[in-house]
C-alpha cells in the first residue's frame, strides 16, 4: 500500500509541474481557463453550447473534451461554433495537465480568449488533478438528489463554483434544492452557487456574469 | 508510465486473488451477489430500497452500500429493511473485493440469500474490480443523455445487464431511448436491458423476475 501512495505522489507530482507550466501560459496570454467537473449527463456539453451561443460575439471561446471514448462532444461544440479539441482518456478516470498542454499547443487560443475544459464525467478522481485552471466549476442536475456534495466532497471542496443545473425539470422530480445549497456550503463555505437551466437558459445571464467578472476579458 | 502500469496490474492481481476467496465464500454459501454500479445519482438506492420491499417475503436480502463519505445510503436500506453495512472509500473511486470480504464478515449473510452490493458511483473506475459478485447490473437514467455507452465503454461491456431507470421522466426530456438501447448493443450485443422506473414501480417485476431466474433461489 505504501507504494501504491507513493507512485501515486509521484503522479500528482508530475501533473503539478506541468499544471504550473500551464498556468505561465496561460498568463502570459491573458487566457481565462474554466475546468468543468461533473457526473456524466449532468448538462456540461449542453451547458457550454447554449454559453457558446450567448458569449461569442463577446469573447472568443476554445473548449477541451475529455472522454474516455467517441469525438461526439467535440463535434457538438464545433456545430455550436467554437474551435474544440477531443482527448480521449481510454481506462483513465480524469484529464491530467499534460493533456490540456498537448491540447492548447493544438488549439493555438487567441491572447485575451476563455478556454473551457469539459472534464470526464467523474466526481471523484478528477478533482485530484490541477490542470493549471483559473477555477473549477462542479456541475450537479437536480435529477442526481440532493447528497451529491457531502458524498463525494472532495470535489466540491475544490471548487469554485457548484452550478445546479436542468431547475426545469424541478416540478417533476423530488428534490429539495435548499437542501442541496445546505449541504454544499457545509463542504465549502465560501462556494459560490447558482441555478441553471442550460436547455432554456434560465439563470444563465448570472453565469456569464460570473465569467465576465472573473476574468475581467468582458462586460455583461 | 510503465512502473504506473506495473504497480496497477499488481493491485488488480491482487485484487483478484481476494475476489475468487469471495467466489468460493459466495458458492459454498448459495449466495447469489450483484454489484450494482452507475454515475452518481441515477437511482441505485431507490432502486434498492423498492426491490428489498417487493421482495423480502421471497428472499432474505443483505446489502454493502460504497461511497466516498457519509453512512447515508445504509440508514436508507435499514429503513425499508434489510441488514446493511456501510463503506467509506475516502478518496477511492471503487469498491474493491477487500472490502467486500470484510463487509461479507460483518454482514455473515444467511445461506440461500440475496446481496446487493451499491458500488461508489462511478462509470468508470469500478469497471475494473471484480468484487467477486455473480453478475454485474450498470444503471443509467434517462436524464443523462443516450450516449453514456459509447462514451463510457468498459463499464456497459463488463455488465450482463442495463437498466434503464427513470422512464417516469421521459415525457420532460429531450431522450432518444431506442437510441440508447442501440448504442447498449454496439458495445455489447448480448447485454440483457430493461427499462424501469423505481420511484414508482413500473418495468420493475421483469427486474425481479430476472433476479429470481439468475439466481435460482425463488420464483416470481
Amino acid at each position: 500500500m505504501a507504494k501504491k501512495i507513493k507512485v501515486e505522489s509521484n503522479i500528482l507530482k508530475k501533473n503539478n509541474l506541468t499544471a504550473e507550466e500551464n498556468k505561465k501560459y496561460f498568463r502570459d496570454h491573458n487566457l481565462f481557463v474554466l475546468n468543468l467537473v461533473s457526473s456524466p449527463g449532468s448538462g456540461k456539453t449542453t451547458l457550454i453550447e447554449k454559453t457558446i451561443e450567448d458569449l461569442q460575439n463577446k469573447i472568443d471561446i476554445y473548449v477541451i473534451e475529455g472522454d474516455q471514448q467517441t469525438s461526439r462532444d467535440a463535434e457538438r461544440i464545433k456545430k455550436a461554433g467554437a474551435e474544440a479539441v477531443q482527448i480521449n482518456t481510454g481506462k483513465a478516470c480524469h484529464l491530467n495537465a499534460v493533456n490540456i498542454k498537448k491540447a492548447v499547443d493544438k488549439l493555438k487560443p487567441s491572447n485575451n480568449s476563455l478556454v473551457i475544459i469539459e472534464n470526464v464525467g467523474n466526481l471523484i478522481c478528477p478533482s485530484m488533478f490541477d490542470l493549471g485552471e483559473n477555477l473549477r466549476v462542479v456541475i450537479i442536475s437536480v435529477t442526481e438528489g440532493e447528497d451529491k456534495p457531502i458524498k463525494y466532497p472532495n470535489m466540491f471542496h475544490s471548487s469554485d463554483l457548484c452550478l445546479v443545473n436542468k431547475i426545469d425539470l424541478l416540478p417533476f422530480v423530488e428534490y429539495d434544492i435548499e437542501q442541496t445549497l445546505d449541504y454544499c456550503r457545509e463542504v465549502k463555505r465560501d462556494l459560490d452557487i447558482m441555478k441553471v437551466a442550460a436547455i432554456n437558459g434560465e439563470g444563465m445571464q448570472k453565469w456569464y456574469k460570473w465569467i465576465a467578472d472573473k476574468s475581467g476579458l468582458f462586460k455583461i
